[in-house]
């Protein structure tokens, strides 16, 4: 009789990081309402049990998946350079749609804002909080609270275009003149 | 034996207008794919075979009632006063979200994008048309269309935050704060 590969049952952190991967590409495809644990797990190649055993519940999962990693969001972002800041916001926000393949906290939170109010309010809320204490490390505006979030609503309504509906103006640009268009939009939001 | 009030019955254009108000309501409410006939005319109060009769589908009711009246959209925006310009679209926008409760096409927009990516493009085009027809009259700059899609993707994303989520800093800012931060961040986008 055969077993199940050694390595499969063996390595429950490679699991977990396998569960967390689908998570975030099916609930950015689908949003929370119409993503499916059963369907998360089918994509990470494990059982349903054992994503309810990880993560307990959807809401759960979702919290998790969704938590940026603020090491990496702001990797070679923040540094005592604040006139060059703007771009390397810019140049690190396009760098990762583009690479991401959709499966973005970003693009989750822009398709789950028509279904289940509290998931993406609760995500808001944690992106927001993330980038405020990031940026607050290097910058300290009376008003910088306000300001992340009128740079988060811009980049939200970019990735709206370029990345969920993909049309128009925006869809069609080159990666390099978005960073540009970008960098100036940033630069009144956060330093003028 | 008692009959429909003449009102009711001998005012087609009335019933039509009440149908497109429902039809506003009800899509920015519930986005496209959630919306009904049936809701729609329930709250227009008429019944579901006179929508249908007036407008066939969903589709067409919902390209109908979203096509922005270019007049209304543009009253007292559109000037010679240029430097002007900034602050009279973000005033114009920011009443035109705080007096519709809801009921506006960009709200609509939103809330569609997770469903139906045909009517939600379709939307966004009509939307980004009708603006960018409007602005070729006082503004002529080659990459015009490209700045009226980041300036409208700006306003898609603080209408995200501040009207469809309704939280954090953007969702608590006074209309007049609001208006001076997207004075200063269109002004990029549009002129310089």
């Amino acid at each position: 009789m055969s077993h199940p590969a050694p390595k499969r049952t063996r390595d429950p952190a490679r699991k977990q990081a396998a569960i967390l991967t689908a998570a975030r590409a099916v609930f950015a495809e689908r949003g929370y309402e119409k993503a499916t644990i059963r369907e998360i797990a089918r994509r990470a190649g494990v059982t349903h049990g054992l994503v309810v055993l990880h993560f307990a519940t959807k809401e759960q999962l979702f919290a998790t998946a969704m938590t940026p990693d603020q090491d990496t969001l702001f990797q070679g972002v923040l540094d005592d350079d604040i006139d060059g800041l703007p771009r390397r916001i810019a140049t690190s926000f396009v760098h990762r749609l583009e690479s991401s393949q959709g499966a973005d906290p970003v693009i989750a939170l822009i398709r789950s804002a028509a279904g289940d109010q509290q998931a993406a309010k609760a995500l808001l809320h944690t992106l927001r909080r993330t980038a405020t204490d990031g940026y607050a490390k290097v910058l300290d505006s009376p008003d910088l609270a306000a300001r992340v979030d009128t740079m988060g609503a811009h980049l939200i309504g970019v990735a709206f275009s370029r990345y969920v509906l993909a049309d128009g103006p925006l869809a069609a640009m080159p990666a390099g003149e978005l960073i540009d268009r970008l960098t100036a939009t940033i630069r009144t939001i956060l330093l003028n």
